[in-house]
């Protein structure tokens, strides 16, 4: 482990003000600081980090020429403003980013004035901004400030269709709006999209020298600040073609390509559009990913656990299960490998969902949409349409995203998507926003839908192999994030019956229905319960849809009590188990029904035990739920 | 009414093979004849009118030069789609357009083999073509051949993200692909958003004539036919600057733009293409929504109820009440006299809204940001944190679109954005695409949400009034397509008690809990119960978030039955209060507890009193679930 880095200007701040009074040399300099304090403190920490050696620069430098918080910075994302903390008065605590009770790894209003807008999702920050900018505009709230509103968006979040809805209103509204693109052309994956070939070419045709010539001097405003020839001939064929910049032409004034890690250009322009915008800008600025330490391994430093600042090593704690993710792409590849028809799209998570694996395999029948959820899901349900057998491979969060072309254009159509949903349930560090809590609530109440949960990785197995085998009508299968749970792994998934669930373990007066991985935490519970005395019956329902009617009558008819567990917020399995016993009038002669489910708040970051401890779901909870149900402290509560 | 025109082509047309045999002058005679007709059938039956109107040669240039259905030919939103179903075969049914049991007013699968992917929401089409063309590359299955795809999309339809999320995913795969882009200056509503201002400077920039000259000869795939000189100077232009116009930077071949009402070049471009295309083509098309009718018409007759064709008038039923819409929109007006914070976004639907009317009176306050859901409800975000009270005012089945805005953005940031969700429940002649089914299930289980329903117009009025008073959260309130229920309206809207229902009718045995606009329906059944003997007690709940506990409690310790009902599906209102009864254990000890909800199918078009005996919510279907739950005859069954 290095010693931390001396950093002696980065110590005189306190806040962004502070700023105002150095000199452009000694911004420089703090830049290399923030950038040391930066590495350092991911190597105590981890967290995302690539993200943000990319801009610290442009964090000083905003931070410099504004005046936050009166002047709106949204980090679209957010990844990459753990710099931004650091000099927004959260140096001290960054030692706690993305643990329990500590700062968050995104920016979030209620933990500093100084980030206005939360992100974490992609590609919100221009919507966001022009929101703002706006409310400035009509006089907002008093205290709102009349600053500007400054959105700092990557190109890969530029592949999100919403960004570009943002653009096309905030180029029609024509308010001073400052969008900057931090083009690394690297989002967490290399983006892929025409959009990002389109920014390759813009700063491979403009070479930074020249504008650096002109950065020096005035910068003008106009389109482009090339030579006046260039610039006649445009306008001239413009006339004729209507040419010019993508950017240009959504009514942006565009501004680059400029060097991000050039604190001189990067002053002169903020200045000059600071003294001189009056519509929306863009300022193209190219920066490296990883920037000063991660910049050459593949994914420059994108997220990382805590590591060894010489060696880069990381400490991370050896596995003893595979995870989830790399069961599902093993499970697909294998069946790839017998079915052509199998194809897998991810929205720029080929990491994250396991289909880099699938890809390197099958890179013909792999598509990488881009951040572009809406986009994917559609596409998929074409190529059902088309006759293939999509997998759509998407974190549940982000499913988010495309819940529209699910019920539209996949559940109405009734084609066989199957959508391979993972970080279903609390994921731990990245907290609420990533939370996978509504998909079984938004899926299980679209006709025909067949949704199932994986209580283990041998389950998530036969769920692949299910939902391949269901070519009549949209499926998912929803698996948490991180590892198994050490089960055997068969060879080959086997097909499930549709529908059915399974009885784990017979008991009495109590049957626990699980849906999903937190069935090892009710077994848990129940040898727990052995110890005094109740024996509870244990049944996986696999399906959320269609339900196991049988199964779960039974269970009821058979015991004093019934409890459902579900990773998921009300509106989901119990829901459906809850509407099933009412109509079949179960409920009209007793029976103690209890359904647990995620509460009724937004969890912060902490380790998933701990997020599920919140939740009140992990064997102690299941355990004192099963005496709370069946004792008779509820009894005298209720007199 | 006149007479049914007479049709000598369109009469020798069974299928679209047959206009292989027709000669480029019968084609243009053909379109002439089917415009005849479409306006014939539509002044028949009412219906979506002017889009169709506008495509009427591009539709039959496109059956004649392509092999439909081996092709597949995908309309976006399909609102242009009647003489695409006069040509395919439909000719005969479309009396019976989106009436029960009859045709679709959408392309819809199950409908036609010519229908290979159904539409109704915007901008899904070139997802779903680029699907097809993959799924034709790769194989696919045996019986989807192996031809083109071949989207056509309205510009209003560009301003939605996924388009551009599709554009930029195809040109970055290359595969040939074709886009017709309609370009008629009209969604419903004129368009707003810089994509628009291009589109117009495109065609403003190019006269017809030139391109008709080019097109009648040998029409280069070239991405524009200009004359040499322009092209010239163009390229070496983007040599230095990247210029060119935005579908080429997102590696689209383009072409136009071409006058869509002209079969000769329609003809010669399609026949190029269709020749030539190795990559994605965007064909730049102009027309005239309406054309030949009602291209004069402010709305150039979008949709329409039956007319006489001589006259134009149409033969609309006289309104009872005044439509839920305007009451919102008259209400927002009031209070926005007021309150100069009050802001209100449509996402292209001024008129459907009733945004138009509170443009009129706050032109600076009302924001239509086009075809984008996701950007308007960040954008409101946006404009809640910079202070403003922004009223977002999305159709129920539209704000899926902007889902995981609302859950990132708005609810976990617990921004009081309020969001006005018209058309909740079934919605009629737009059948199952367009029902608002899903909201209170998606919106209910986000912490801190207040989520209502108006039972009626002056419940309404009070919603509006207390959404403006939530400033510390966000809230939505829902309310039904149509004409309220003859309630009196009171001058100014009430604040009502957040989480508070009302008690409606104390009565005995039986407690229906009514949450949305079937109170009246309610109030009949209750009358027919009460010749039978049996006296209902019957509750509004207002809210499906907070839910009112006392009241729920109450009922359900003072009735032998407990009856829900909502215009939604399971996990709304019903499996909140199911999960709130199970949780402080009331049906421990029993109690009847039934949900009405929408059933577990997608409803075609019907009359909206169709559509919801379909769901069994209408006054007789809740006597009956009454007499069901106090009755002898479930116990028979269960027994």
């Amino acid at each position: 482990m290095t010693d931390r880095p001396s950093t002696p200007l980065l110590d005189r701040v306190t806040a962004p003000a502070d700023l105002k009074r150095f000199s452009d040399g000694d911004l420089r300099r703090l830049a290399d600081e923030l950038r040391s304090e930066t590495i350092w403190t991911v190597s105590q920490t981890g967290g995302h980090f690539g993200a943000g050696l990319g801009v610290v620069e442009m964090t000083v430098a905003l931070h410099a020429v504004f005046d936050t918080p009166r002047d709106k910075l949204i980090w679209d994302v957010s990844h990459q403003c753990y710099p931004h903390k650091i000099l927004t008065g959260r140096r001290g605590r960054m030692g706690t980013i993305r643990q329990k009770d500590g700062l968050s790894g995104f920016t979030k209003r209620s933990e500093s004035p100084y980030d206005p807008f939360g992100a974490a999702h992609s590609s919100t920050s221009i919507s966001a901004a022009l929101g703002f900018a706006v409310a400035r505009d009509l006089g907002g709230d008093c205290d709102t400030g009349h600053g500007d509103a400054i959105a700092v968006i990557g190109d890969g979040a530029l592949s999100g269709g919403m960004a570009y809805e943002a653009m096309n209103n905030a180029g029609h509204l024509g308010k001073r709006l400052i969008v900057i693109l931090n083009d690394n052309e690297m989002s967490i994956a290399p983006p892929t999209g025409a959009m990002s070939s389109y920014l390759s070419r813009l700063y491979a045709g403009a070479p930074f020298q020249e504008l650096k010539a002109a950065a020096k001097g005035a910068v003008s405003l106009l389109p482009e600040p090339f030579q006046e020839g260039a610039r006649r001939a445009k306008e001239l064929l413009k006339a004729a073609t209507v040419g010019g910049t993508l950017f240009e032409e959504l009514g942006f004034s565009y501004i680059g390509p400029i060097d991000g890690h050039d604190m001189d250009q990067l002053l002169a322009i903020l200045r000059t559009v600071k003294a001189r915008a009056d519509g929306p800008v863009l300022i193209h600025a190219i920066t490296k990913k990883g920037k000063g330490y991660a910049e050459h391994r593949p994914d420059r430093g994108h997220a990382t656990a805590k590591f060894d600042i010489r060696t880069g090593e990381q400490k991370k704690a050896p596995a003893n299960a595979p995870s989830y993710t790399k069961v599902f792409a093993q499970t697909l590849i294998r069946e790839a490998e017998d079915d052509p028809q199998i194809v897998a799209v991810t929205a720029a998570m080929p990491d994250g969902t396991g289909l880099d694996l699938f890809g390197e395999r099958f890179p013909a029948r792999t598509f990488d949409v881009g951040i572009a959820e809406q986009h994917a899901v559609t596409f998929c349900a074409g190529m059902a349409a088309g006759g293939l057998k999509p997998f759509c491979a998407i974190y549940s969060t982000f499913l988010q995203r495309g819940y529209d072309q699910i019920v539209h254009d996949v559940a109405i159509q009734r084609l066989p998507v199957r959508f391979a949903i993972d970080r279903a349930g609390l994921v731990g560090a990245d907290g609420a926003t990533h939370a996978g809590s509504y998909d079984v609530a938004f899926l299980a109440n679209l006709p025909d839908f067949v949704v199932m949960a994986a209580a283990d990785e041998a389950e998530l197995r036969h769920m692949v192999v299910t939902a391949l085998s269901i070519g009549d009508r949209p499926s998912a299968f929803r698996f948490p994030r991180g590892e198994g749970v050490g089960v055997d792994l068969p060879e080959r998934g086997e097909v499930l019956e549709i529908g059915r669930g399974r009885l784990i373990a017979e008991g009495n007066r109590v049957a626990i229905l699980n849906f999903g991985a937190r069935l090892k935490e009710v077994r848990e519970a129940a040898e727990a319960l052995a110890q005094k005395g109740i024996t509870p019956t244990i049944a996986d329902a696999r399906f959320a849809k269609p339900l196991d009617r049988d199964l779960i009558l039974q269970l009821a008819r058979h015991h004093e009590a019934l409890i459902t567990l579900e990773e998921g917020a009300v509106g989901g399995f119990g829901s459906h188990v809850a509407h099933l016993l009412a109509e079949e009038g179960v409920f009209d002669t007793g029976l103690k029904y209890r359904s647990m489910v995620l509460p009724d708040i937004f969890i912060d970051q902490a380790s998933p035990e701990d997020m599920y401890a919140v939740a009140r779901m992990n064997a102690s909870d299941i355990e004192a739920k099963v005496l709370d149900v069946l004792g008779v402290a509820r009894m005298e509560r209720r007199a």
